[in-house]
């Protein structure tokens, strides 16, 4: 690439929640910044189970990278697939070509983690892309469609069972919205099977969901989700998924929906650092979030490993990687002025999940909050924080629609037709 | 599948414009409905080129067949493809298992012919599904990030050329959004690129464009797509395509995106019927809408070479298809009751073209109109004709948005990264 000029080139890799506000917190500032994302778009993850339970379109929470920075005119955006950083050359490789930097910011993120069984990826998609959101969508719909035409009673119950594995945030709101979808959404909408019949079944290893939260908390989202007919098993951990079953331990649950929220794996690029990775393969930073022997190289968000100012580990949401990008902005500017760099501190601001219509637990300070209040809460923050005014008016116009009527516009099956709702995740999303 | 009652078992294969007109036409009437389709929506076909520009989300102008008939409880929905119809047995047999049926509909519509030249399709994709538009929007967009990360002068030109191939209204929708897409929406958005310099080429075989419509409109809308930039060529013919150009007889035109919006294949599936068709594949209908010697099964839609009462062949648009679902429901009625069936007979309510902002031309009974009028008239027509409050009242929603800012709210791209924008349609959608 081309380099006119003499400011530092500054190479973000992601156009996520850190990469993304590392990027605005520099725009107009004296550095040349260049983000590096695969995708053209932003995701705001957070609302992500809502495309994939047909709530809200892709274009709802996504926006253009090049839209936002669009008056950024220091800033350029490339849609590169970045292969390997090469921290001694101070270079990224990436699939044709490769730049140059003078200060690098990894915002790779992560995925999730299928604890040493990647052959379960395939049956279980995880939650992570607009792709995985739209497959888990189409995935969801196929079923009842094939329960429909379906006459052998073992195999339609099979197609009216959904696993969620993971209780955590996402795992409880996808567990939430299919229970609302089965209940409410479609039960109109078939001849021959009654949708509401299904049965959602939601799986943690933990002894209770939502460990993040306090105890009474996870209590109050376990009462909700079994109001909406989710069945919650704790204690249990998955053992083997095959097309058409979950085994926990001993137990078969024959399921032809798997759907996958637990565990966390950094993005592959931290390993091509060659710098120490914690078990998740998360980058292991000092504390102004530069990777240790580099102070040129900082990482940032799901892709690093970052402790609290009170030594507990950072949780994986877009809170921390926003004021991670923050801050990392704020040490560049400070290091290209030739003055130290800060420690990154964490301002919690709180934690909330939803679990379906009017229910949500929130932690915010000191307060716990659950039920209506919450929920409440939860679209607040949600609505504020969605990046773009256009997407804000629309997103309440869905919501909004969708809790009048029990709606959910998006509930479309795209892709080739296989004949069977499950065990290839070839498919083309929507 | 199981047949609990006696009322006559009425199978419909389709829900585009016609199948669907047909089933609900016949809601409530003493006949049982199998309504067949290897999607689960509805697709507001004249609205798709709208999606692949970016405009509209897939879920604006598609809705689920399932909630558009959850009120006909004497009408099921099968998601199922249909491999050949056995006219003689009375069955269609499907991918799994088959149905038999007292009479037929056939409603399968058409997808675009490339001329004996079924290779152009991967390097030149049709617009006829929700994935064909994901696709077209896909390679637009990322014949721009392309461009923008391209270095070698000519390569970029290629990128920034693209070919739309057949002048009707599709064509001309599809080039006018490409001229604005380049000259309007994104012109701000790249560093090292000036999309507007993009080269459109619109190319036609015929001596001018649309046609189907009077010479004085089909003057208009050339202007009014030369004023917006596109180049409109006429009386060529493409003798090649390849990944990266099109040739016109002798001459070459470097382009690393082609779309294709000419020519008309009826489905594969009217082949299995083994009764006459016409040149596109088309089935001959008598003039009740019968398939000859088989007073039993019906052909409606693209997928049926029907004459006008005048002798002229009819346009394969969504009106006619309309009126022809209705019209052999009200067949099927009297042949059910004993009488004897009706002949069909089109009332022609006009045509229109869009060609861009404040740009169409449309045909209304004697009068013929041009300019801001015409779109008007457009625009009122496709929004109290979208099927469903809630995405009519969206489509406004977003097009006031789009007409007021130039922005394009949908401009995303998914599926796999390749690293180059063109020369493989395997691309998942969004």
């Amino acid at each position: 690439m081309a380099r006119p000029d003499l400011r530092p080139h500054l190479v973000i890799v992601g156009g996520g929640f850190g990469g993304l506000y590392a990027a605005r917190a520099l725009a107009g500032r004296p550095v040349r910044v260049t983000l590096l994302d695969r995708r053209n778009h932003h995701l705001f993850q957070p609302l992500l189970y809502q495309v994939a339970t047909a709530v809200l379109n892709p274009s709802d929470i996504a926006v253009p990278l090049r839209s936002i920075l669009r008056g950024a005119s220091n800033v350029t955006v490339f849609l590169a697939n970045v292969e390997r950083v090469d921290l001694a050359g101070r270079r990224v490789v990436l699939d044709r070509g490769e730049i140059a930097y003078d200060v690098l910011i990894l915002a790779a993120g992560a995925s999730h983690s299928y604890f040493g069984h990647d052959d379960w990826e395939l049956l279980a998609p995880g939650l992570k892309t607009l792709e995985d959101a739209l497959e888990i969508r189409r995935r969801v719909l196929l079923a009842y469609e094939a329960a429909e035409r379906e006459r052998d009673g073992a195999e339609q119950e099979a197609l009216l069972t959904f696993v969620v594995v993971g209780g955590g945030p996402t795992g409880v709101e996808l567990a939430g919205a299919l229970g609302e979808i089965s209940r409410q959404t479609i039960t109109r909408d078939f001849r021959l099977i009654d949708p509401s019949r299904a049965r959602i079944v939601l799986v943690e290893g933990a002894p209770r969901i939502l460990t993040a939260f306090p105890e009474s908390l996870s209590r109050a989202a376990r009462d909700a989700l079994q109001r909406i007919g989710v069945e919650v098993r704790t204690g249990v951990t998955v053992t083997r998924v095959t097309t058409d079953a979950v085994w926990l331990g001993g137990e078969q649950i024959r399921a032809r929906t798997v759907l996958w929220a637990a565990g966390v794996a950094a993005a592959p690029l931290a390993r091509t650092l060659g710098t120490p990775l914690d078990r998740s393969g998360r980058v292991l930073v000092e504390p102004d979030l530069s990777i240790p022997g580099h102070p040129e190289a900082f990482a940032i968000g799901d892709v690093c490993a970052c402790l609290h100012q009170t030594g507990a580990p950072l949780p994986g949401v877009a809170p921390v990687a926003i004021q991670q990008g923050r801050a990392v902005a704020d040490n560049v500017l400070r290091r290209v002025g030739g003055q130290p760099t800060r420690p990154f501190r964490y301002r919690d601001q709180g934690s909330m999940a939803t679990i379906g219509r009017a229910a949500a637990v929130a932690v915010v300070g000191r307060f716990k909050l659950s039920g209506l209040v919450a929920w409440l809460a939860w679209l607040l923050v949600h609505i504020m924080f969605l990046i773009g005014f256009r997407n804000r008016l629309l997103v309440l116009f869905e919501w909004a629609w969708a809790y009048v009527t029990w709606h959910r516009g998006a509930r479309l099956i795209t892709g080739p037709w296989r004949g069977r709702g499950s065990g290839d995740a070839s498919g083309q999303g929507l």
